[in-house]
């Protein structure tokens, strides 16, 4: 399994786009931290860790691309905030982008070439440390999962979605490399098919054994005891562990709670974001009709027709058996 | 509203080809009754009721169709087994053969054109009874909605699925009849859309308010207390209550538990089926992986990936509040 879909090349940075897959492979290299924000939009790269490496990498384009007469600290800072408004439900672009701002010296002048290099090293070391923290969460989660077990999944955290191995396939790969038996159940997730787009081809390119369903049909899987687990990733974690991710992300869970499934969340640590106290201050990004009406490439729906389409929900907490993060599993506020 | 998916012109049958919607309105005419099963198989006609009415027709031409030395009643009784084959878990298309087959005389010789013509008269009266008994149900379930409802469905259990103005969807019908003021939530229904394509559309056409979802998008909703209702058909409803229709049925039904919104099944009498004790002996049919990877036009998934995919999940009775029959509102297994 080597899929990468980011890369730093010389002063640009390689995305594969994931809008394109499973169909085509195909990497676009930019130079521009414009283009790389409408990359972000329409969903080229995808995922909050890898969201928030995209974001590193292009304000490290953006600074080195500021004329000398430009360059201000001031405006390395306003280009910082024109990233972070990209997307505003993932936690990790607007974490990534602060963390390199933080390195800016207050007010003092300091010269381009510096600043611009000391930007591109903190967003390969915000990259690096994705990737550790990716094995660490399959490590942490593959202890919950014996030969044998089914994991249904929602949406893609994978490596597509990451810097590494992702957060909720994580723990597959290890399982996996451990030469443990498991099924993963991907739910297709529309409207975007993700599940289906990339979480199938992730897996079936690394050879672990997977079953795509539509989204409607999990419930029935689990009437049936063929689910085990429930694992899936985060866009933002809140204080009191109320978990934005995907849209039908809270469908599941609470299908999960109904048929006594475990329901657990995998997110690197950065995912879990102090400053915001419960899902009700999470603000849920909203989607275009069109996605959901001629998604595909064709209309599947009448004209003019009204459309709700958030691309997030937030499970709360007391749904959430537990966290799988880089630093341990901890419990959620579900009854085990 | 004038919708009609089924009419007899002639001898032969036209269907509204459910495939081409809502982009297109063509109108196919039969006068084959491979033909009828194909489109029956195929989706172009959908919807227990509107089977068994199409399933009626077709039998009515396949007889009239024998060479004088081809016709005997033995023979008659073949092309039924033939077309009830069509589709496994549709009571109603069982129902309406045998109920034509049951006007043949025991053994005895009777000329083609009485045996043909009473086939035809026997067919238009099952068109003529489900067009009652849909507008009884929508009278019947009305009674339950109050100006201001919303009301949740899934799939199509519209006019494009009976004879009439639907089972479910009559309901709505009835309300904008009486002037209530009701918003509809469609769930697309994956794989085949029926709620984007026909649900929405019929709506639409009707001057219904109607908001597309995607299929996971429905617990959102009931958990911000968006939906008063949820109203869906019913493919087959066996002794005991339980409930076959559309895959992801029983993940509403569970999600309506969860959240304290009564759930609804509107079916007319002939879709109960007294010979069915439980969920458990309904066959479930599977439908082709094709449906789910390249359902748009376009591969939206890896090649050689499994899917399953049934086309019907089983709701058990406990989960629904109520019946709403063309013979009134029956309680249903789950408390109030």
């Amino acid at each position: 399994m080597n899929v990468q879909a980011i890369e730093r090349v010389g002063n640009k940075l390689r995305l594969l786009d994931q809008t394109r897959l499973p169909g085509e492979l195909v990497y676009n290299d930019y130079d521009n931290h414009r283009d790389i924000i409408t990359a972000i939009q329409r969903l080229e790269v995808r995922g909050a860790p890898a969201i928030g490496i995209a974001a590193a990498y292009a304000l490290a384009i953006a600074a080195g691309r500021l004329s000398e007469s430009q360059f201000s600290l001031e405006n390395v800072r306003e280009l910082g905030r024109g990233i972070k408004a990209a997307r505003p439900t993932a936690v990790n672009l607007a974490w990534a982008v602060d963390r390199l701002l933080g390195l800016l010296p207050d007010g003092s002048i300091r010269a381009q070439p510096e600043v611009v290099s000391m930007l591109w090293r903190e967003a390969e070391k915000i990259h690096e440390e994705d990737r550790a923290m990716c094995r660490r969460i399959g490590e942490n989660g593959a202890e919950l999962i014996i030969s044998g077990d089914a994991i249904l999944t929602h949406c893609n955290a994978g490596a597509l979605a990451t810097g590494g191995i992702g957060t909720a396939l994580a723990v597959m790969y290890v399982c996996h490399e451990q030469g443990k038996k498991i099924h993963v159940y991907a739910d297709e997730t529309r409207p975007l098919l993700q599940g289906a787009r990339l979480t199938a081809w992730e897996l079936q390119q690394a050879g672990i054994d997977c079953t795509l369903i539509c989204d409607n049909t999990a419930a029935v899987l689990m009437a049936q005891g063929k689910i085990n687990h429930v694992i899936v990733g985060a866009d933002r974690i809140a204080k009191n562990g109320d978990t934005a991710n995907k849209i039908g992300t809270y469908g599941v869970a609470v299908q999960a709670r109904a048929h006594g499934v475990p329901f657990y969340v995998a997110a690197p640590t950065t995912t879990f974001d102090p400053d915001t106290p419960s899902g009700e201050q999470i603000e849920i990004e909203q989607r275009s009709a069109g996605e959901v009406t001629e998604g595909f490439g064709l209309p599947t729906a009448p004209r003019n027709i009204k459309v709700y389409s958030p691309a997030f929900d937030v499970t709360p907490n007391e749904l959430i058996t537990g966290f799988i993060t880089d630093g341990g599993v901890k419990p959620g506020g579900r009854p085990t």
